[in-house]
């Protein structure tokens, strides 16, 4: 076994990887390493493939990765709505086929970090570290799911198992890293589902993130990466997608669905990509740039404000009233093109009570450009308030033939001046000033 | 061997592989739902991963998938051409170096539902369906080839082999689902690739379908899937892509060529994306929103509609006159931006004849926006009709030098008003009503 | 072992891996092909899969792929900065953890050819040919690493391995192929990674290609292929996407990084797709439709053009001087909508000095379509020169406060007529003869 770069959990001398699979990761690592110190013919340390196949695995102690080339690897991303079960009364279950997510899954069982030592990697089932250089390289993550569990009560009035907290974080970066890859990854019921510091090349590809309080968060500073073609929703309160201080950044084809506070939040983030999305959101403040966020194009995206229809959630939101701006600017030279946005809202749910719900805000900066953007809203009326599948389909299609809701289709503050809005909202649509800005309202009929 | 939760069909105990891998794969889920009885310690149920090794398996019995957390995984998509083989004279075969397609290669070989009594799901090589709760979660397939083999008759004059009719479907879900997968999988020669009914969070990601009548069919109802990436074609009278009461879909990334009836077809959708893909038919409607589909984005696509070069199907077509539109909408608020359309047609085939060929049509509904749409139409004179893949390829090429087309790049119905159409087409390429619709025609030379 | 079709490199009885991988691939190529001779029941030859686990195996040996079906797998794409080790002081390598990639690794061990014997194919690690039919069908290449190991001094000033030149090529596809896949591949210090002759329906996916003279390169002619999701980053003489003569191409949702001569060069091409792309070059000529390409949409992608900010290139580029454009076209009928061009160049480094940079130039053809296009230049001072990942970093995000630098946005040369231009630069910022283009500048404020 010794000379081996292929390890399977299942079938290590050391440890129960179903008791406590984090032991035998951290084995197999510190095995590798010695391995590593032979070195191969000519100095590669080529690295090595561990795989979980599908089955349980407690995780009680933190996995720490510090080593290059290393693939980890299920056969099955295993989520399954733990929301919905944890709603379905407990009394009920008898009933249910499964109750758990499934594939190849890992069962966060950390303590919570608590008190004034607590340190950011703390409930974290994987933490990605080294010192010295270089940077540690391609580490993959393939094929399996982390589940958290449980979320525990957030001092609020909902179910504890509604809150979205646990302490519990799937995979953190804290050092500079290349090249890592998270492909066909399932997260849930995970405070924190991704939080990679200082990287570089990262590819975030064709993952089901959901149901945890953030999903993906790219920290520090970074460059050149991807989030393409996921499947993401996070918490009421947390991020769909974060990134700061990062340029770059390519962030294509992914699905976004509910309930995040932010769908794509880039702060002080530069030259980068947000670029045929589908988005979905019950609250505003869908897609962010702020903290001088310069020069970064969001094109060709769907953006869809509804209303929260699920009976837990209602009433619950980001506390951003509809002024805020489903698209909101701070920063320069931004580029907004050929975006959709369809809002829908109860006239008497909109806050300001009487106020017009504002899509594109530019809030601050000069010299961001606005063209072919499509704004339809609408008067949320009679659409369903159920919790079942068919029901949410149903809210989905059934609004189109609701009356139209006055909106603002852009909104510029008077802190922001030099800006272009071409073809983004008709003359009524439009609270820009034209003495600051270049302003082409969208034709209107017979004008 | 009762504790694993990796199966491999070619060392299965019960029954043979290559004689019948439908009977294999049963009997493993069925151990496997023995298996999940006991429960893993937590209460969960993991699943398991089959494997199918590159290898022909001859499928005489349905699959019937009515656990979660399954993976089927093959290791090659095995795709070859059977249309380009069996339009080889058969005395010919003998110098071909392969005849069939290949890798993980299933071979549905299963009676063809006939009679009164036939069911929707005769004839599917794997269906999925349960009843009770939840809906079956994360089932995945991957990597592996579903061959329908032949088609046959329909009563034309069609070769047999050119019918695209055999009553096979590859992978037929019939319950509500969630987060299930296909993924690198080949597809071919089957009247039905794929059916997916009542699908939630979808992921329908880098697959190879082609030579079926219909690829990708999303039936019912459904939300949040994405079906990105793919390299797609389906026959002359089915649907490469088809969706329909779908919201919150995303069709993105996809090189969809002919000679599917429709490129892309949303019936009743609303509030999805069609963006970044790559479209070629031989036939107008290459991408239709109708039955109320509303508030749609179709941005940034490559539309090419030129004619069928290869002689078997040559007058073959979907019936659709050139006055239908290449890119047709019956619905409300739909946006329709930044698209190209190349557009090569003989003059003297334009049907009705005289006509000009309509680009985009809007038949009915409000509101929706047009903008930053090119249009390039040429006559088809001097191109080869030939059948070899270099011919094609110069057909691609060749008409770049032919003369322009005539053509109504916009055509708004009467029955649709309120719509907004700018920059796409000029004063006299659009027949829009400007009393009921908001236009701006594209600037011409010296205007 | 005569009957599997699963082979492992490691496990053969014939040679060995470690030393020479390609002998080992080409004996298990031989058996593979025997035991097609017998063919399965049916008449199907299925191909196999090749296992290579994680490891450094030197190869020395061409590899010469005749046979369908085949898929080559690894499992970790080892991806490691060879560039920036080789920069380091060799004096210093003791104190880095790794020297060199890993992952399943090939170390290319070849020849050079030399003289006037050279084939196309010599130094090439695989080679994909056949003659005969049909075509090669479904050859897969997933999960590994192809390592070139060292540059070569090429008679410049250039330290040895940061020349990009070394004679050799990861993958040869010398033949006519069908669906071939590379799907989650590393590839680094090769010449050439990747080189495809006339290919139909190939998928370049989810790789990782960088630190090569050229990436990607479809050379001879093709048709209806996807290069998506990709991270690329050529040398500074060199290609990251180049394709000839292909119709159908979708070129999607990639991170482009510097260096390459260019981002992605379409020659001859005609009705592809550039788009949703993130795009960062040191030079002039990013994109470039020559060749008399046709009738492509370039849309929604992202242009960083800035300056090579690493001691080791400072001065060396391809070339071209700042009036190249950075999108440049020779050809009739492209559309370029929904771009967003953002240029940082020091004021002082200018070529010619004293002109004003240009972003998109028409050189010849007629029927090209810009709308929708924003520019952001910049002058780029003060940003700092160092060589570590911070600063890169850095250098992305600080250049958004500099002065802006003057500009023309869109050029189009006499030779090219009937162009159309809206809202693409203001009238200062367009180069445009309105006598022979339609054109609408961006409008300015208070105009």
């Amino acid at each position: 076994m010794s000379n081996t770069t292929r390890y399977d959990v299942t079938d290590w001398p050391v440890g129960d990887a179903f008791d406590d699979v984090g032991h035998v990761l951290n084995d197999m690592i510190a095995h590798l390493k010695r391995r590593q110190e032979e070195g191969a013919p000519g100095g590669g340390k080529p690295g090595a493939v561990i795989h979980i196949p599908p089955g349980d695995y407690r995780l009680r102690t933190q996995v720490v990765i510090d080593v290059s080339f290393l693939r980890i690897e299920g056969a099955g991303h295993g989520f399954a709505s733990s929301s919905i079960r944890f709603n379905v009364p407990e009394t009920q279950w008898g009933r249910l086929h499964e109750l758990w997510p499934g594939g190849s899954r890992i069962l966060v069982d950390l303590p919570r970090g608590d008190g004034p030592d607590v340190e950011p990697t703390d409930g974290a089932a994987f933490v990605i570290a080294r010192d010295g250089e270089p940077r540690l390289s391609a580490i993959e993550f393939v094929g399996f799911c982390i589940d958290g569990l449980h979320f525990e009560p957030d001092g609020s009035e909902l179910h504890p198992e509604n809150t979205y907290t646990n302490g519990k974080t799937g995979i953190y970066a804290a050092t500079a890293n290349d090249s890592v890859r998270v492909n066909g990854m399932g997260f849930v019921y995970l405070e924190h589902a991704l939080v990679m510091h200082h990287a570089d090349a990262l590819s975030i590809h064709d993952n089901f993130i959901a149901e945890c309080g953030s999903c993906v968060e790219l920290r520090g500073w970074g460059q050149a990466s991807k989030i393409t073609d996921n499947l993401i929703g996070a918490g009421f309160a947390g991020h769909s997608i974060y990134a700061e201080n990062h340029g770059g950044l390519l962030v294509s084809a992914n699905n976004v669905f509910p309930r995040g506070a932010s769908s794509v939040h880039l702060r002080g983030v530069t030259r980068s990509s947000v670029t045929a999305n589908r988005l979905h959101s019950f609250s505003p403040g869908m897609v962010v740039l702020d903290g001088a966020s310069a020069e970064n194009l969001v094109a060709a995206n769907h953006f869809l404000r509804d209303q929260e229809p699920w009976t837990p959630f209602i009433g619950i939101g980001n506390g951003r009233d509809d002024e805020y701006g489903l698209l909101r600017v701070e920063g320069d030279g931004n580029s907004l093109i050929a975006n959709h946005f369809s809002a829908v809202v109860a006239a008497e749910d909109v806050r300001p009570t009487g106020a017009k719900p504002v899509i594109i805000r530019i809030v601050s900066g000069t010299g961001n450009y606005v063209a072919s953007t499509h704004v339809v809203a609408r008067d949320r009326r009679g659409q369903a308030r159920d919790d079942c599948f068919a029901a949410q389909v149903d809210a989905l299609l059934s609004a189109r033939a609701a009356d139209d809701l006055p909106v603002i289709a852009v909104l510029v503050d008077s802190a922001s001046v030099r800006n272009t809005v071409l073809d983004a909202g008709t003359v009524a649509q439009l609270a820009v000033d034209t003495a600051a800005n270049a302003v082409r309202p969208t034709p209107e009929v017979g004008a």
